[in-house]
């Protein structure tokens, strides 16, 4: 049936299936391209639940590529074509203890020599700028928990925040526009693998024939296409499991928690740190809690990266945890920033991250005629339009891709087989 | 309780267990080692369900250096210490149609440069030494499954096959020799996770304190270690995924077939070309189907390496697929080899690999006080002695590991921070 074939399949209709729809199609104008997605609209996934922000500062050549190109991209979208997306250049701050600013000084002049713009505050513009800051935690439980003092400040100036649902908007109303379509409330149960040169045998296809993806079973029945891209986030495993295809990723659960008191007001319109005289998105020097500033909201997204420990585990709708934030959490954040000190969270929720251990940098590689971009780690939001480009140069067999700005990167470097994504040191 | 306190715990006791605990014993003779292992007694898993191949014949120098020193270890075992391990060195066969013969004259030089020994054999040959060999498929099925020709083939001669459950056998048998001990009958449940200073709270560890390893949570009870070391093949990601540590693999069934017949007796006795006058274990041209001659046996092991299509998925007890013989392995190999032709398996098994889909190399990483050694990939038993010797080495903290034959080798190559073990070309 011609309407049950498509040339291209994609699954999954958050930020990185939407924007490798909006570059296939419109580079590939007569293509026929469904999204299909599970729930009942697009970017109803982890994409809603991530804090959303965005940075350029990274030592290695493809995070760079990748995150400086989308930020561009993102800025052309709300700039140049007018489609409001709240990309807000507030920064980044690093709150950095002694040691951690060693680090950073190994690090340095390469990212300055790769033209990325940041600056270093010393203590007493930080106790100048931000007052809430407790620069040495000294109190008993701070001394349980072995903080350590914040050294240095390192501030990523075109770093920032951004709405992904409207990023998404922005990538499916393009492809709408462009006659892309959607199957939405339909869930993926698996790829189909079968013969190349099918013989009509039962039992196919064997070993001893070449293999390729003939479309994807779903609830609501079978559907043909010539190439699936796999965008599914931290539900990829599943499908990639069933193939014998190991994507390298495992999902985990992150959580954030949006905290709203008086009490933060004046931290909220930290001044001088940027235009908006509003905090940068900030960083605290231990266990990974870092700060999202709502400023229209007047609250703050808390969150917290934890690693050893949080399982690997997928869940359908996974929840925050109040013992979480409690007991991890609140007793980091409230010896930095006492204006937080017994505050409880007005709203909680969680997302799965899609977790590339081994080098935390997306995994894009074609497989036969099956696309997978997955190992986002939690940075698919600064990326989607960088790895949507690559997800396009593969689809058309084509060995190199050009980023936004026209900056053009091997995409096999990308991929498993010979990937060459190299370290990234900016891990503090 | 004492009695419930060891320096090390090593959970699995396959040959990659039995490996590691003889050469921590051995190493480091004042330490406490435990075996636990979740079956009635050791090497029952996986292990015990390989056609235990071994060859040295890699282009990779982690592959050359790993192999080639097992093999040279199982020499010294069999020879030196006179331990039958039933090592038999009647080489490798490949069977290469002219795509693949061009394929390895790319790799040929380096391969003799680094002393590998190894020959080819043109057709006249082929045909003189094995009658029974179909050169040219040239039957209708054959053109249906697009067989090619063999054009030439490779024999690598310091290649064959072992016992790996009497490799297994030595090693325990030493390690028990030793004082090493065992707790069989046991499944560890999880490694549990706990602070390095604890504070006695309830919820620790918390996301703000140091996390080490404290012990093994079994169906018997918690055992507490200084360092637990992690080689349970295929179940590893059960343990890792609870931690949140990716250790790259995933399990996927590969089954065996075991063949007897008349019509195969001339084959299993093929003269010239091994000093036992057997087949040598043989690799087809397609497929990835390969026989190991069982001449005591009068028989032969067959098995297929299937890959994409076969699902990663683990089972408690795998089978082995009757049609999965006779409709993907038969066709192949009754083309190639006719005196298999309607030949029914008397018996057939399957085992699970631990499949690292990155390099197909062993990782072995330090995680704090966890050492993992996963990712076998199918060649675990051809590289269990420098495994153990890589494990030992991470245990004392040292940056080098002896393999047999004092050939050292940096660990963190092995790991997964810093690999670097390159990429294994001879994959034909």
């Amino acid at each position: 049936m011609e309407t049950n074939r498509y040339d291209v399949i994609i699954v999954g209709a958050g930020i990185i299936g939407l924007s490798a729809a909006y570059h296939i199609k419109e580079n590939n104008p007569g293509t026929s391209v469904l999204v299909v997605e599970r729930k009942a609209a697009p970017v109803q996934g982890d994409t809603a639940k991530s804090v959303a922000a965005v940075r350029d500062t990274f030592t290695s050549e493809v995070n760079r590529l990748f995150a400086g190109s989308t930020i561009d991209f993102y800025k052309h979208v709300q700039t140049d074509l007018g489609f409001n997306i709240n990309l807000d250049l507030i920064s980044y701050l690093w709150l950095l203890d002694a040691h951690q600013f060693k680090t950073f000084e190994g690090i340095e002049n390469g990212m300055r020599e790769h033209g990325i713009r940041f600056r270093v505050l010393d203590r007493t513009e930080l106790a100048e700028h931000i007052p809430d800051l407790v620069l040495d935690p000294a109190s008993e439980e701070s001394k349980i928990m072995g903080l350590t003092g914040v050294h240095k400040a390192v501030q990523g100036l075109d770093c920032g925040t951004v709405a992904p649902e409207l990023v998404s908007k922005f990538y499916e109303d393009e492809y709408r526009r462009m006659g892309g379509e959607f199957l939405l409330g339909t869930e993926v149960t698996s790829i189909r693998v079968v013969a190349k040169d099918q013989l009509g045998l039962p039992g196919e296809p064997f070993v001893w024939q070449e293999k390729v993806f003939g479309g994807i079973e779903t609830g609501k029945g079978f559907i043909a296409a010539d190439t699936v891209v796999l965008a599914s986030g931290a539900r990829a495993p599943f499908l990639l499991d069933r193939l014998g295809i190991d994507g390298l990723v495992r999902p985990k659960k992150r959580q954030v928690f949006q905290l709203r008191s008086e009490s933060l007001n004046r931290l909220l319109e930290t001044k001088g740190l940027n235009e908006q005289n509003v905090l940068p998105f900030t960083i605290l020097p231990r266990g990974g809690v870092y700060l999202r500033p709502l400023k229209r909201e007047r609250s703050f997204w808390v969150a917290a990266a934890d690693d050893i420990g949080r399982p690997f585990s997928y869940e359908e709708e996974p929840a925050a945890e109040e013992n979480y934030y409690t007991y991890n959490v609140h007793p980091i954040l409230s010896e930095y920033l006492p204006c937080f000190t017994n505050l409880r969270p007005m709203n909680s929720w969680a997302g799965l991250y899609d977790i590339n251990s081994l080098d935390s940098t997306p995994i894009i590689e074609r497989i036969s005629n099956c696309i997978i971009a997955t190992g986002m780690s939690g940075s698919g939001i600064m990326k989607s339009d960088a790895v949507g480009r690559v997800v396009d140069a593969l689809y058309q067999h084509r060995d190199e891709a050009a980023l936004f700005g026209n900056k053009k990167i091997n995409v096999s470097r990308i991929g498993l087989e010979n990937r060459a994504v190299g370290k990234e040191e900016f891990v503090i």
